[in-house]
C-alpha cells in the first residue's frame, strides 16, 4: 500500500508542513525508519533521533520545535502513529473462511456465520460459537462451552466444558480456560479432590496472553470482566474475580477467591494471596507479594506489599544497614567510655 | 436430580431438624443459595450468613446454635457438603467410550478396556495405556510411555517418550511431562547439550495442574510420589523427587536433583534451589526462595528462606528502620554533646 | 550395545588401569551403577562413593588417588562420561521419516528433504521448512514462518506467522513463539490493542524449554541470538534481545525492549524490567528483580538487584536487626541516664 503525505495528514487530522505529494509506503520506529516511511516522536527521550532519522516524514506534537524534515503535527503523535500502523498493516485473516475438513465439530454444536475454523480444531457437544469467530489449529473446546462474536482463539488454546467467553475476546496460544481449581480436603494422611463444578466467565473485550491458566470455580464462577488485559503465563485460581479494565503483566498469579477491582494495574511476577480484595485503581509494582486487603487508588510494592513510599524508605534504610552497624558499635564504645 | 431432605440427612449421616419431605435440587454456597438448595456452614466467618441465606436447609456442626431454618447436624459439615456436591454433580464422561476416528494410535500401542480416546489424540509406538483411561483431544503420548488405570489426561497434555504415569492420576491441559532437563556443559564460549536420557515416574493418585513442566532426568528418573498434588504453571527440573502427599501451589519451581520430603506444603511462587533436601512435613510460605537444606516439621519463609518466626521478627524490625535512622542520629548528637 | 573397557579408554583418550577385555553395556551414576556399567567421578563430593560403587570401571581425573576398581584416567572425566552417554544412548528418531497422513501441510509450504513430520501437525501457507527437520505431533506453524535445517519442534509447539527459526534449534513442548506482545494504549477508561506486527527471530543452536512464551515485536523483531539456552516457563516480551550464549533458568521473565548481553547467566524466577540493558558476562542470581541497567562482568542479586557482595552484607545486617533494636534501646537508656 502507498499513500501520499497529504492523505496521511488528512487521516490523522494533522497539519502538514512539507511536500504533500511524497509517497509513503510504511510506518517505522524513528531510529529504524527508511526513506519512504513515516515515523513519530512522542516520548521526549526519542527527540534526539530527529537529527539522524532517515524517515521521509515525522509526526510530532503541536509544540515540537521546527525541524528540517516534512512534519505532520497532531495532538497525540502516538495515537496518530497507531492509526497508521493499523492502516498499513491490517490484521491478516490467518485462517480460511469455513471449517477445515480435518476439524472435528460435534453435530450438536452450533457455529455462527462467517467463522474460520482451522485444521485439527475440536469442538465438543452442544457448544455455541458466535459469528466471525476464528479458531486457529489445535484449539479444543469442551462440552457446552460458549464463545461470543468476533472472538479469536489462537492455536492450541483449550476451553474446558461450560466456560463462557464473550465477544471480541482474544486468547493466545497454549492458554487453558477452565482447568480444575486446586481444591483438596486433607483427611488423615491423604488429600481428596474437591470437585470443581463451577465455570469461568470471560466478558467482552478481554485479551489473555499465551500459556496462562485460568481455573474454573469450585462452585459458581471465576470471572474476568470486560476489557481486562492479561499478559503471558498468568495464574488465575478458582473463584477469582478481576474487575473491568484491569491489566496484569506476565507471570503474576492470583490465589483462590480473591477479588481484584477495576482499573487495577499489576506488574510482572506479582503474587496475590487468596480471599482478599484489591481496591479499584490500585497499582501493584512488579514482584510484590500481596498478603492482605489493599485500599483503592493506591500504589503498593514489596513482599509483603506496603505503600510504595514506605517500601522505598525501608529500602533506603536497608541500604544503610551495614554502615549503621558500625555507627552503633562506635556509639556503644563512646557511651561505655563516657560512663567510665 | 432431586432428593428429599430426609434422604440427604441419611446420606450424610446427620440429624435432621425440619421437614424431611422438602425437595432439594442442588447444593450452593451459603451466600448464594436459593430456595430448593442446601448449603453448609463450616468456617465460623460464614456463620453470619445464617441470618440472610435463602437456602432451604443448612448443614451445620453439632454444636452450632439453634437456627430458624431446617438443619442437618453432622460431625464435619464441610465433608457432608462435599459428599452432596459429588452426588448432585457426578463427574461428566466428557469423552465418548472408544477411540475417536481422528485419533492416531500406533498399531503397536496396547490400549486397555473401557478407554475414552478423544479426537486428534496421538499415541506412539509401544505405549501401554491401562483400563478406563480418558485421553482428551489433542493429547500426545511419545514412544514406550505407560499410563495406568483410571488416569485422565486433559486436552493437549504431552507425555514424552518412556515416561510412566500411575493409576488414578489426573493431569490438566497443556502440561508437559518428560521434556528434556536443562543440562548443558560449557566448553569455551559455547554450551553443549547434555543428553537427557532418564525418565519421569508419576505414581498413583497424583494430580498435576495445567501448563506445568516436569522435566525428565539426565540419568535415572524424576519422580513424583503417590498422592502428590501440584497446582498450575509449576516447574519440576530433572532428577527432582517429590515425596508422598506433598502439595505445591501455583508457579513454584524446584531446581535439579532436589529432594522434597513427604507431606510438605509449598506456597505459590516459591523457588527451591537444586541439590538440596526439604524435610518431611515442612511448610514453605509463598514467594520464599529456599537456598539450603530445610529440616522436617518446620515452617520457613522469605528469600533466603528462614524459620518463619525469625523472618517475621526481621520483617518487623525492617518496618522500624526509617524511624531508627532518626533515633540513631539523635543518639549520636547527644553523645557528641555529652562528650564536649 | 556393548564395548570393551579397552575400546572405551580409546574413545575417551584415557589411560586404562585394569582388564581391557571387560564388557561394558551402559553408563550410570556412581551411586547407582551396576556391574557391567562404567561410571565417573568429577565432583569431589562424590569421591566417597568410590568405596561402595558396584560399577565395573570408573573414569577419574589424572590426579585421583589409586583405587581398587578398573579406572580410566582422563583430563576431564565429566566430558568423557558425556561422550559415552551419547555413544550408549544415541538420540532416538522419534518421528518417522516423511509426513504423517494426518498432518495438514498447505500446498504452498516448502518442506526440505529428510524431514519427519508427525501426526496432526499443521503447517500453513508459504512456510519454509529446512532439511532434516523434525516436527512432533500437534505442532502448529503459522503463515510465512521459516524453520532452518536440523531443527526439532516438540509436540504442541506453536510458531505464529512470519517467525524465523534458525538451524539446529530445539524447542520443547507447549512453547509459543510469536504470540502478540502485551501492548495497549489507554484512552479514557479503556485499553486499545496496539497491533503487534513485528516478528521473532531465533538464531542457530538455540534451545528453548517447555511452556515458554516468546512474544513477537510491536515493530521490528524480538531476537534470541546464536547459542542461547532457555529453560522452561520463561517469558520473553516484545522487542527483547538476548545475546549469544546467554542462559536463563526456569520461570524467569524479561519485559519489553530490554537487551540482554552475551554470555549472561540468569537464575530461576528472575524478573527484568523493560527498556534496560544487561551487560555481557553478567550473572543475575535466582529470584532477583532487575530494575535498572546492569554493567558487564558483574554478579547481581536481590530485589532490587544490587552487587551480590553488597546484597549479602545487607542480608547479614538484616539478620541482626531484631537484636540491634534492643541494643539501641539500651543505648538510649544509658545516654538519657548519663544526661541526667
Amino acid at each position: 500500500m502507498e499513500l501520499t503525505l497529504a492523505e496521511i495528514a488528512r487521516l490523522v487530522e494533522g497539519d502538514l508542513d512539507g511536500d504533500g505529494s511524497l509517497k509513503i509506503r510504511d510506518v517505522a520506529k524513528i531510529e529504524e525508519a527508511q526513506p519512504g516511511e513515516v515515523s513519530f516522536i512522542s516520548n521526549p527521550k526519542y527527540a534526539k533521533f530527529i537529527e539522524t532519522t532517515r524517515a521521509s516524514a515525522v509526526i510530532v506534537g503541536r509544540d515540537f520545535p521546527p525541524v528540517k524534515q516534512a512534519t505532520i503535527r497532531t495532538q497525540n503523535p502516538y495515537f496518530s502513529f497507531l492509526k497508521l500502523l493499523v492502516m498499513f498493516h491490517p490484521a491478516e485473516e490467518a485462517v480460511s473462511l469455513g471449517t477445515h475438513p480435518s476439524a472435528v465439530i460435534d453435530a450438536t454444536a452450533r457455529i455462527g456465520s462467517n467463522c474460520r475454523i482451522g485444521a485439527c480444531v475440536v469442538v465438543d457437544r452442544n457448544c455455541q460459537i458466535g459469528e466471525n469467530v476464528t479458531l486457529y489449529p489445535g484449539v479444543v473446546i469442551g462440552r457446552n462451552a460458549q464463545v461470543g462474536d468476533n472472538t479469536v482463539l489462537h492455536a492450541n488454546v483449550v476451553l474446558r466444558e461450560r466456560v463462557r467467553i464473550g465477544n471480541n475476546v482474544i486468547i493466545h496460544s497454549g492458554t487453558v480456560v477452565g482447568s480444575d481449581g486446586f481444591g483438596f480436603a486433607r483427611e488423615g494422611e491423604h488429600y481428596h479432590k474437591i470437585p470443581q463444578i463451577g465455570i469461568v466467565i470471560i466478558e467482552d473485550d478481554v485479551e489473555i496472553g499465551s500459556n496462562c491458566s485460568i481455573d474454573r470455580a469450585t462452585l459458581g464462577h471465576t470471572i474476568i470482566r470486560k476489557g481486562v488485559k492479561l499478559d503471558n503465563l498468568i495464574q488465575v485460581a478458582h473463584n477469582v474475580e478481576i474487575g473491568e479494565d484491569t491489566v496484569m503483566a506476565a507471570q503474576s498469579g492470583i490465589a483462590g477467591s480473591t477479588k481484584i477491582g477495576h482499573h487495577v494495574v499489576v506488574g510482572g511476577q506479582v503474587g496475590i494471596v487468596g480471599h482478599i480484595e484489591v481496591g479499584n485503581n490500585t497499582t501493584i509494582a512488579a514482584q510484590s507479594g500481596v498478603t492482605k486487603k489493599l485500599p483503592p487508588d493506591s500504589v503498593y510494592f514489596g513482599t509483603p506489599a506496603r505503600p510504595i513510599m514506605q517500601a522505598k524508605r525501608e529500602e533506603v534504610a536497608l541500604r544503610k544497614m551495614p554502615e549503621l552497624l558500625k555507627r552503633i558499635a562506635a556509639l556503644e564504645a563512646m557511651v561505655m567510655e563516657t560512663k567510665k
